[in-house]
């Protein structure tokens, strides 16, 4: 800390709306300055920055707002927000003091001056990787747990299928299916992911979706007897074959549409006949809906992880300045397991 | 009866698959000969139809057998079968006797030889119209009931918005929303429907779909704070258009796509996105798996039948002869409310 009571403070600021696929240029490194105490009178609390959370859904934040949005836009020439794991600095809030560890909405940036901290989870649990609490302990298990027990109602012996399987998301949901009792197969794009699933995460089968020219064969293969339960991160074409495949009351929990967030012109989906003919339940859902969960799932999954009954794949990029080609890079499928940045070491 | 134990028997017999928009051709009424007594040992019934029913989703009957289909295709030179209303005239069943009043799948023509009766829902109430059972005492009824109380799980002041508002099953959605004190209009494909729709059954508002250019356009003007539930019996674009017209946790009934049956190329669904920004639970569903639940129904419609309260409008076709002509002007929309065709007066 200077002692002027300001820091310098490595910014990526948010250059402007974004058509199709983003680019690193589409954001950009800036030194800034922060103030090293929070404003006198505030009840903010200033944090570093100690890992940062790349996610599919910061996609949607880059384009223009429109109504169908469910998230705001980022604003042009500000810094990008997302999630993050942070160290208290100082603060004026009654509930957090200075070294406390939080996760939450934060800036992509080295220090952040949160002015609603209310919103920020205390960290309880620290004999884990901090580095969690942007994934398996964060928005993205939370995710999965919700999507998963909660949507998908999963009974023992039953069939799942799980696309981006070994995402942030995926890799939870195919273990979560597994602990269930269910026969569990994942999609990735990589033979390299493809091996993770059934070797590291325990799928009972995986499949490369790119080596594959017929996806409705590819899943008649690997479900001969059909699909009771869906977890949907994907969408498009992959949907329309999966709907195809689907068991009679079949469930679709639907997470994302990661192949579609960066068409202008959507795949469009001609099998949705199936949703009557299988009596099928299809429902989206954001996890924000499920944050009073969270406590819920936080006792359920601590221990597993203590037990080595769940694990947890981290693609982790060193230094602030990688975060924008780590955020591009989810769009293109290059991270293996949950990207993470990492800003500082705590 | 004739001295030698067989009668006359009108049938309409299934010529052959279908594809496309189905033609009275495609069934040919014979001259057929039944037994005017079952079989000595048998457990069959035989009764004398006297209603029966034209339903969208014997167009999927008519289709060659794929696997997706959820019932079975009709056996071309085999007599139609359906829903209808039925007398028992003799009977090898112990439940049933003569002059029994039934309703339940029969087949298209006078006399049917019923080898399964325990299939058929004995009449307990007679003070109403028959035909009743084919519609809002039959499958469509408790159709409508379990579609819109069991998935769409209304809320007073919700908006409710039905497509094919006047048919068999729309017609009781959109009185079921106004007693659940929603908001509901509806839309139909004539100016006649339209006026049913505002006039007799009691519903806010109602569009006739063929004067709008722009069906997005038309559901904003209807509902500007957008719509809680949909009840989906049409598919296609007007699906596409609601979709970007649901509110945050709205629900989707899927019911039947009436505009795609004919269809071979089905019309593609752009707009699932929303399915995750706006977390809608879309759910497809079949009577049958709700027949456990058509004793309730039934106790529940009974009286608000009686006090006028619920009204029911029948498009009857009177003789069998007129029957394929009937089922045809399904899929164009000729009928005014629940198609049924006269067989013979109790």
């Amino acid at each position: 800390m200077g002692d002027l009571g300001e820091v310098p403070n490595k910014q990526i600021i948010f250059r402007d709306f974004v058509i199709g696929f983003p680019k690193e240029e589409d954001m950009v490194l800036t030194n800034g300055i922060a103030k090293s105490k929070v404003p006198v009178g505030s009840r903010a609390v200033l944090v570093k920055n100690l890992y940062l959370s790349c996610d599919p859904y910061m996609r949607s934040r880059m384009s223009k707002p429109i109504s169908q949005s469910y998230s705001d836009s980022f604003t042009p020439g500000s810094v990008i927000i997302g999630y993050g794991v942070s160290k208290v600095v100082d603060s004026g809030h009654p509930d957090f003091k200075a070294g406390d560890l939080v996760w939450g909405i934060t800036g992509w940036e080295e220090f952040s001056l949160i002015s609603m901290p209310e919103a920020l989870t205390k960290i309880k649990y620290n004999d884990v990787p901090l580095s969690y609490y942007t994934g398996i302990l964060g928005m993205p298990g939370n995710t999965a747990y919700a999507g998963f027990y909660d949507l998908c109602t999963p009974k023992k012996g039953e069939t799942v299928y799980v696309s981006a399987a070994s995402g942030a998301v995926g890799q939870l949901v195919g273990q979560f299916a597994k602990l269930a009792g269910c026969y569990v197969v994942g999609s990735a794009g990589t033979k390299e992911k493809v091996d993770l699933l059934k070797n590291k995460f325990g799928f009972d089968d995986a499949f490369n979706y790119k080596e594959e020219n017929d996806l409705n064969a590819a899943l008649k293969r690997y479900f001969p007897e059909g699909i009771d339960i869906y977890f949907e991160n994907v969408g498009g074409q992959m949907l329309d074959a999966v709907l195809l495949n689907m068991r009679v009351h079949g469930r679709i929990a639907v997470c994302g549409f990661i192949s579609q967030y960066n068409l202008t012109q959507k795949d469009s989906i001609h099998n949705l006949f199936c949703v009557i003919t299988k009596r099928i339940r299809m429902q989206g859902f954001i996890e924000p809906d499920y944050r009073p969960m969270y406590p819920k799932f936080l006792e359920f999954i601590i221990p597993h992880i203590r037990e080595g009954k769940i694990v947890y794949v981290e693609d982790i990029a060193e230094g602030i300045e990688k975060a924008p080609s780590a955020l591009v890079g989810l769009f293109s499928g290059r991270n293996v397991g949950k990207q993470v940045v990492l800003v500082a070491p705590e």
